[in-house]
């Protein structure tokens, strides 16, 4: 028997949990553009706070924002595709400028054909190595550290709310350096800010790595990620960062004059973060009654719903709520003013209630006559909302309460991620070391998507056909290579795949 | 003999003028894709900085933030055409999804044709009333209050920087109500939010009125606006707030259950915002040293350039400027946290002090080794540069120019703002009175577009033909009208353009 707020349980059917979350947590919707969605402000919102936070960090790093056009020529494609292997070409092209009437009827207008069409923005490597090719002269002029929040649009062919959208909202740091040692290490200096701002911003613990060479950005000399662990043990890529060695600035001549006045090609990097964080975040966080924001990107920490009974009462009622709100709101939580919430809407408090237990406000007061009367407060925390089968309620007198609350709210932010960072450390399995093994192991789940983790195993690193080889394999158990961690040991077993020396250890796991 | 530092003044060409703030301040510049432009770090910033001051203002007036897809289906588009006259065609439009590879060579995939072609979003009323059509049932469904931050694309003939480019930037608000009397009431409370923001945050004082007949956006009963002045004397419609009536409801059947349980279509509203105001700003408050950055939206508000001579004295000096830095960001400024930039780039002082100029930077202080040693701080205000042809340097001990940094920010803002306001005070003649007298006043500019300033006269508001032979004679003194404002006298002169009696004072002028 299925108490909770939602219909269906992660245990049931995970991919229709994670529906079902969007859903009744209102976060977004399908949209009559194919595989575009709506996003809407239960989940806008988190997007909102997770880039006023992550746009902390990317300044704080020496970038400035810019705005590139979202459609490129595709005479710029062209260029990047004739030096890139694996290049996608599902792309929205723009062909026509206008429309006309023809007998009431509107349609495309023939004479209003491009003579160059134009793609709207798959990423804006093309659009901005251009604009780096005229601005940069010499070596003073380096790096140039650029970032740039944008909508971008790719023709997806299976699309789920978040995950993979035909358009989503990202950030596209770009970035150019007088020579490796610098880019790379801009490379991993940005791969640092995607770990913290996911671990501390979102309370989602990643595993930050190299990207084997099947799975880099295309161009790229090496892609880094950080590949978080969803609660059905996939995992998902949260953000990636590219060092592109000279190959971007080669296609688009990205020169500049050194000390000796010498031309020299730049290196480049590229790094992004989507609003497929927010999948994440609801497969990292979410339960069987609904989302659980992490209360630093909650645009409602805190939510009041007074139980109004259309009586004379109701007016001391809205008063002692409306104080408590603003009581709450003088406070601070995590360097930023505090976000309480009153919920004044039309409708019955109790589904108003769930209606925030499903969203997942970290903290509901549910505030009565009594409360008002006594000068209490009550309350549930949504990180620890039931004992057994039953909602727990907490009491506190107001002024207690309004005091605790900047810990209560850190409180539910550590509880969060120590139960993501858990989930991880626990769920990472070191003791496969063969092929067959991890046939067994993943193999067995026949009838679905059971929870399995994780797999750590040293590995040859092959190239060319013998990675080929190993992703076939891999394929065949619905498996991929996530990234080789960071950090890895002195000496290593042999390849998991070839019985060769190892010499290196890589995530291996079903993914999204 | 211009001692200025751009190389043609407001009084020689303001065209010319309006194109080298852009580009001497590093504002903006146009790019590869036709009629779009790149947006630089000084003129993003801004941007930044006025989209947090305004989305506050929306937020607070009880708007969500939500984000829908920018593709729209044809038919969306189709079904808005067939109710709406004067609706304009120019869009770019998406045909296919695909691009392949033939010979080596990139091009559209003719097998990739879409069914119904995509129009990049114009503006989302179309998207957006289909949303409100399935989400409003009842009565407690309304006020629906949203806003959504977005890129929108017109293709454009003649494109300009900021004032008009194919793409750019927007916040579009929309919203239904329940009768015409809220609608009405909500349409008016942002045109307000408006004025106060442009007055407040970018020191733009406006004259706010409602728009004539053929100055309407298509399908609105009534649309407002605020005019700004600009220094050629030339009106820039700086946002618009129009009140739908019901109808986009009925070409989109946005209807909702009143409390009698009868079906009714709902009242909606739409307003917008964009980066064409920072055209608005520069041709405020620019001078001809470039661009003047009201403080309360400039991305730095004070900027230390230190003397660095590449001595070992640099050392000290350095030390000193980092201090200052720290203590001024320890400040705060319009209630957020202070600004302060320290200027680190190679390069030689006085080149950098000159760029700030040009950008508009509020404070610029350079800070000498005498400066360190003495604990001086010298600093130029950007809205008084000169005494004369020479720049004018003040003088403060360290502590009282930190103390008094505030004050002073909030003084250039206010200055700004006054003597913007006082430009559109003084130049709204009301003695014209005849379309003769218009003529013999805008006429006599055969040369080119010499100040005038605007034109505020009674007229009888005339409608269908008699209006469009009021355009028609305005049109050829490339006049058009504004709007009429909301502070209207008790009794009105006859109509300037029909010696009828007059029923309401209208502003006339050249327009952006």
């Amino acid at each position: 028997m299925n108490f909770h707020a939602l219909k269906v349980t992660r245990a049931e059917n995970f991919p229709e949990w994670y529906q079902a979350v969007c859903r009744e947590a209102d976060l977004a919707e399908t949209s009559p553009t194919r595989g575009a969605m709506i996003i809407k402000p239960w989940g806008f919102g988190m997007w909102e706070l997770m880039q006023r936070d992550l746009d902390r960090r990317i300044k704080e790093t020496g970038h400035e924002n810019y705005y590139f056009p979202m459609l490129i020529p595709m005479s710029f494609i062209a260029k990047e595709a004739s030096h890139v292997e694996g290049f996608a070409k599902e792309m929205a092209v723009v062909t026509h400028y206008r429309l006309k009437n023809v007998d009431g009827k509107l349609v495309v207008d023939p004479k209003a054909e491009l003579e160059e069409p134009y793609i709207v923005r798959p990423t804006s490597e093309t659009i901005i190595g251009d604009a780096f090719s005229r601005w940069i002269k010499s070596y003073r002029d380096l790096p140039l550290l650029m970032n740039q929040w944008a909508n971008v649009m790719r023709w997806e062919m299976r699309t789920r709310l978040f995950l993979r959208t035909s358009e989503f909202l990202w950030q596209e740091g770009h970035t150019a350096h007088a020579d490796k040692a610098d880019a790379l290490a801009h490379t991993m200096r940005m791969l640092e800010v995607y770990r913290a701002f996911a671990e501390e911003a979102c309370a989602v613990p990643t595993m930050v790595g190299e990207k084997p060479e099947n799975e880099r950005f295309p161009g790229a000399d090496n892609t880094f990620s950080i590949e978080a662990m969803m609660q059905d043990g996939k995992a998902l890529q949260a953000g990636t960062s590219h060092y592109l060695g000279t190959n971007f600035a080669h296609a688009q001549n990205i020169r500049y004059q050194d000390k000796a006045g010498e031309m020299q090609f730049c290196h480049t990097t590229s790094w992004g973060v989507s609003t497929r964080m927010i999948g994440g975040l609801i497969m990292t966080h979410g339960d069987d009654d609904g989302m659980r924001a992490p209360p630093h990107i909650a645009p409602r920490q805190i939510v009041i719903v007074p139980m109004l009974r259309d009586k004379p009462e109701d007016a001391d009622l809205m008063a002692y709520c409306e104080t408590l709100q603003r009581e709450l709101n003088a406070q601070s939580a995590f360097g930023e003013r505090l976000r309480a919430h009153l919920d004044t809407k039309l409708g019955r408090p109790a589904e108003k209630r769930w209606d925030w237990v499903r969203k997942g406000a970290p903290i509901i007061c549910e505030i009565g006559p009594r409360d008002a009367a006594n000068g209490q407060v009550t309350f549930i925390r949504r990180d620890a909302l039931r004992e057994g089968e039953k909602v727990k309620s907490h009491g506190l007198p107001r002024g207690e309460f309004i005091a605790a609350v900047p810990g209560l709210l850190a409180d539910i932010q550590e509880k969060l991620r120590a139960e993501a960072a858990a989930r991880l450390k626990d769920n990472v399995r070191t003791d496969i070391t063969s092929y067959d093994a991890l046939k067994d192991y993943f193999g067995t789940d026949e009838d679905g998507p059971e929870f399995r983790g994780w797999v750590r195993a040293s590995w040859a690193r092959p190239s060319g056909a013998a990675l080929e080889d190993v992703e076939a394999k891999l394929k065949a158990l619905k498996l991929t290579l996530r990234n080789a961690p960071l950090d890895q040991p002195k000496s290593f077993a042999p390849c998991l795949f070839s019985g060769a020396p190892g010499v290196e250890e890589i995530i291996i796991s079903r993914a999204y």
